[in-house]
Order: C-alpha cells, then structure tokens, then sequence
C-alpha cells in the first residue's frame, strides 16, 4: 500500500480557503440569526456517537455510516446528521424542559462514500428541530422558517415540494394489500422521481383497469390547495384521508404566513429518510437539480430515546446553497498593509490598533521595504512609513 | 460487551446546551473578528486526515491520536490541532500565494484519552498561524494578538510567559554535552514545572559547583526585560546568545504595541509541542492553573509538506476560556411568545413577523391557550392572542 503524498487529504474531504470561508460563514450566521428570530436555540452535540444508539437511529444506510471502535471495543459513528443526537440530548440533559423545544444547529456531519461517487464525506447542515408539538402548526412553522432561512441565506428562487408519507401508504394499503414488494418498488421509483419507471411497474403487476388509472393518477397530484379536493376524492382510505386534511391545513397555516406562493403540494413525494411519519418537504433552488434542504415529521424517533414525543424539523443542505449563492451580503472590511521601518516601529503599530479599532483589517510588515519585498495584493491600501518621515 | 444505554455518549464528548452555546460562540464571533482585523484570514480544513502526513507532522503524542482505518486500509486521524493540516494547505492549495500567509481558525479537535482522565476527547481551539516571516515583528505580532484575542474573549486578568527554546539548548549543550538523557530529564521536570525535581536532578548530576550554579540559577530568569541582561551573562554560547537577542527583540517590539505589561520573560519556559524552534509562550488567567492559550515559533514544520518556510502562531485553548469568563458580552435578544386561537391566526403570524424583523425573537403556538398548557418559562413576554379580541 503506498503513502499518501504529503499534500494529500483524505478521499472525500475538503479545504475551504478564506474566500468560500467567508461565504460559508456568512450563510451561517443569517441563517442562525434568522433560527433565533423565530424562538430557537442553538445546541452542539459532540462528533463522535454511539453506533448502537444514535447510530442505529439516525436516518443515513447503515453502510453510509462513518464507523470506528473506541478503546473498549465499542463501535462509534461520526455523526451523519443531527435530529438523532438532538432527540438523545432532549431525551436526556433536556429531559426537564417543558415541551415544545425549539433547538437549532449548524454542524459538519459525514458520510462514509464510495470512490467512484466523487462526494463530500464531511458536509454541513443548517437545521433545526421543534419536538413536543403535532399540530399542523408546528409542521407549518418549520416549512415556513426553511422558506426563511432559504431567504436569509441569499437563494433567491427555490419552491418547497410539500408531501405526506400518509397519503401513499393509506392508497397502497387499499389497493396494493399484500403486495409489499409492489409497494416498496413504486416507492422507490418516486423516491428517485423515475415516473416512467413508476408508471412501467404499475403496468407490470396486472391490476384492474380503476386501480390501476388510480395508481397512476397520482402523478398528477401536483400543484397548489386545488390538489387537496382531488386528493380526496382518488382514495377513501382512512390514513389517506387524514394525510390529506393535516397536509391541507398546513397548507392553510403557510397561507396565513404569505409564504404559499414557495409551496408545491406534491402528493408523490416521499422523504428520503426512514423516520418520517407525517409532512415531509423538500426545497429545490432554480440553478439546481437536487434539493437545498429537506424536513419532516418524525413522531416515533424520541420514544427511542424514552421521551416519546411528537416532532418535526428539517435542515438545509449548506455546502449546496453554498453553491448557488452569491457573495451578496458578505461583508469584508477594508484591509490595509503598514509597512514601516524599524525606527518608525512605535508609531506603525499605534497606528494599526487605531486603524483596527474603526473595523479595518490592518496588517503590519518591515519586509516591504527591505530585501524581501511581499506581495500588496488583497490590500485595499498600503501606508509606508520610512525613517525619512 | 454490554450496550450503552440510550441516551448515552462515548467517554469525553459533550453536549452544548444554548446557555453554553450562545457563550461559546460569542467568544469565537468576537475571537475571530479580532483577528480578522489584524489581517488573518479564516480557513477550514477536515476533520479527517491522513496519519503518515498531518498526524505524524502534529504535535500531539502518537498514543493521543484518534485513529481509524480507511476503506483502502490507509490511516487516517481525527484532527488534532489545527497547525499541521494549516502547513498542508499554505503547501498545497495556497503555494501560489506570496508569504507572508495570515490564516486564522475556529475549530473543534480531538484527543483520544484514557478512561481515568475524565478530560474532554473533543474540544475546541482558535487560533493563527503567520507563515513566512522569520522576523521578531513576526513573533511579537502574534503574542500582541494573542493579547488581543484574550481581551476579545472577555479575560479580564491574565500572564503571557515567554520563552526561547535556544536559551535552554544552548545553555545544556554548553554544560551537559554527550549527556542527552540528562538533558531530557532536566527539560521534562521544567516542562512539568517541577521546580523541587529540576534542582534535585542536578544536585544527582555531580557537576562542578560552577555549573550548578548556572543550571539552578535558570530558575530566577522570570520577570521583566532585566532578564535580557541577566541571561547574557549566564552562558556565552553562541544558541543561547542568539535566543536571547531575539526574544528581547520581541520584548522591545511588544513594549511599541503597549502590551508589555502583560508579558513576563520566562527562560524556564518550553514548549510543550516538539516542532517548536524559537520563541514560545503561554498564556495563564488569573483563575485557572492551567494554559489558556499557547504558541511558538516553527520553522521546521513546513519543509514537512514541501514548500520550507519560517512559520509562527498560537491557539487559544477556548473551552477553558469559556470556563473563566463569564455572559459579559453575551447578547440575547428579547424572546417573545404570541398565544393564539385559530380565528386569530392570520394576526398573530403577521405580528410575530414584524416583531422579528425588529430583531425580537418570537415563538408562536396554539397551546398555551389549550389543553396542553406550555411553559411560559424563558420568555420576557407572552402576548395572547384569542378569538373573542
């Protein structure tokens, strides 16, 4: 096996330079400040979890999961996403604080990956979690908060696709009863939004003509409050129904934010992650193909940590909006460079902790004016101050 | 084997809860900024890197890294300080950028620990490194930020000791020449400022009386810049010469910034990082017996990654700053809660939108005003909003 050059980082990880830096940071502290705003708080849960407990909790494939033992022979994860250890922490050091908790974060999480994948094995999300709430209230206020957030974090275009995890399992469950695997491969096909796919397997399990022009009419379960009444009338089934009405009224509250103008309801989506049981939503930006962020409702995860509550949330995908923004909105001071003599030395640094003090960056060199001359590039100005002065 | 238990965490991680986190961050907000304006710019680096490249290059003892194999079988460490992946990037990704180099960081890092240690396995670090200048300006610069950096942070009342590792290795290889173990012993009771076992160990040396007395009489070179003049007169040799011109160089510079006040030279001082090559320092609160900030000169490091340059830089030891300062500084914004009937919805959203856009933080809810009766508790104010108004 050969050595990695010295300049080498592992497959998978990334630098960031001053210049994405500051993006990224700017990113981070509008979208915080605008979490703070709508009443939540930050919380920092450690990188490394236990395998058997937030591990086997959190939403990522188990092969997807970044594994090492600890000194006793116990199998740690690094943490892969954060409503897990958050429902750990409000399990357990939060456990007397009344619901609901509004808790939000900013942190790096890992995903072990293949080679040939070419994806980022360390990334970041922005997110947050209100647990102790079921009410389509609560289910509004995050879809209407990630509308914010998206908006504090510079993505000017971006719908959110507004579903129900109900809606298809209440449809399967009458007209698919039985047939799990039918089930499970329809679902995958709108997981990957592969509609031809979709439309091939429904053909291929032979059903009759009502069930089948039921099946793939939800396809065209898409669009603004009109699709609550069509929805409706496609399946009598009790968990569809009920899907249909808490989706509605979310709907409803978002209307009251003024935000429904973002919302898609998009009845073939299912989240991508395992827990969800209720609303899920996904927020896709106009320069992008995948999405800038994605929540939902997930109200069995604490009753795994023995603090049973309903919950919801979602997080931003950070790296990818990182990459459909501008550098609008970040702030650089103006940055001067002291080049100054020996014999002015006094004078030179009197005059940077002045400059600093109005919020000027300012560094200070004696090499610009000796032998070994720096580059002024990146400086806005330059102050030379000689002994002839 | 047994599980852990649910809402367990591995050995020496930790969790943040708001109150600590809200000070966490005001302490890096204001840590970076500071730097910022002294003309360093942030950068990020993975949490993962190789073993044989940055974890061999870093300064923390090979049994203290957190290691974990790759897919390919390859090394990689849990990042342990920032100083090594920093040399990697200004040799790689930043080599076609002119020195000098001002990078700045806020990072969490890892050590891996002994159960009985009951010390933190993930902790967090902020700190520069300016690479490219070999200056004593250079050296001074980033003690007079450290400073800086400290009273940013909000500590009131701290030492900066100062130190010079040529002066001791001069000193030893002008009295204790061939006797290297010697040598080693007298640095590691020093290093553990072991005062008591420094003079018993010389006393076991047998040296002649003279040279004794120049061992024990390093003990009394801590103070003011008289040391400079009392240290020159102490050994001839030319290392031990070169130190002590340089560090008094720094001295004299330090004196132009206005901080000297803050600073005491201390020639029994070294390093605990093995790569430094000239100046060290430590920074010690009032209230802590224990380092809150340390740095040093490196001028080895570099060649490491394969572009040789001087380098020098410090990093703040943040969880102890976060333990000695206090919420001074801290802001909080006012936290509102709007209670609402459903009649009332409309109204009270748009009420909790204008109220944010005034930079109050608001949480709406229907509960308080239902069966489900939510703490009132950590909000300033609660504004009902019901049917009948």
């Amino acid at each position: 096996m050969s050595k990695p050059k010295v300049f080498e980082k592992p497959l998978g990880s990334k630098d960031y330079l001053p210049e994405a830096v500051a993006k990224l940071r700017n990113i981070e502290f509008r979208v915080l400040a605008c979490m703070e705003r709508w009443g939540y708080n930050q919380i920092i849960t450690p990188t490394l979890e236990y395998y058997d407990t937030v591990g086997v909790a959190s939403s990522t494939e188990d092969k997807k999961l970044f594994k090492l033992l600890d000194r006793h022979g116990k199998t740690l994860v690094l943490r892969s996403e954060l409503t897990a250890p958050i429902a750990r922490v409000a399990s357990s050091l939060l456990k007397e604080r009344a619901f609901p908790l509004r808790l939000s974060y900013h942190s790096n999480v890992f995903r072990s990956i293949e080679e040939e994948a070419g994806r980022d094995s360390e990334f970041f999300q922005t997110g947050v979690e209100l647990i102790g709430d079921a009410s389509s209230e609560a289910d509004a206020e995050v879809v209407a908060l990630a509308i914010a957030s998206l908006q504090a974090a510079g993505v000017s275009t971006f719908k959110i696709a507004l579903g129900h995890v109900g809606f298809l399992n209440g449809l399967f469950q009458e007209t698919l009863e039985g047939f799990a695997d039918a089930q499970q491969a329809l679902k995958e096909h709108l997981l990957s939004r592969d509609y031809v796919g979709y439309r091939e397997a429904i053909k291929g399990l032979k059903l009759s003509a009502d069930v089948e022009r039921e099946l793939i009419g939800v396809l065209r379960l898409r669009g603004g409050d009109e699709i609550c009444e069509q929805a409706r009338m496609v399946t009598q089934h009790p968990i569809a129904q009920d899907a249909i009405r808490h989706l509605c009224e979310v709907y409803d509250v978002l209307k009251a934010y003024g935000v429904s103008e973002h919302v898609v309801i998009d009845l073939t989506m299912i989240g991508d992650f395992s827990y969800y049981t209720g609303m899920t939503f996904e927020g896709y930006a106009a320069e992008l193909g995948f999405p800038v962020c994605s929540g939902g409702r997930y109200d069995n995860l604490l009753s795994q940590f023995g603090r049973p509550a309903p919950a919801t949330g979602f997080a931003l995908k950070t790296n990818r909006i990182l990459e459909v923004t501008g550098k609008d909105g970040v702030e650089q001071p103006r940055r001067v460079l002291i080049a100054y003599e020996a014999e002015q030395r006094e004078k030179a640094l009197q005059l940077a902790i002045s400059l600093r003090s109005q919020e000027t960056a300012v560094a200070v060199t004696t090499q610009l004016l000796g032998n070994e001359p720096v580059s002024e590039a990146g400086y806005d100005e330059v102050i030379r101050l000689t002994a002839a002065e």
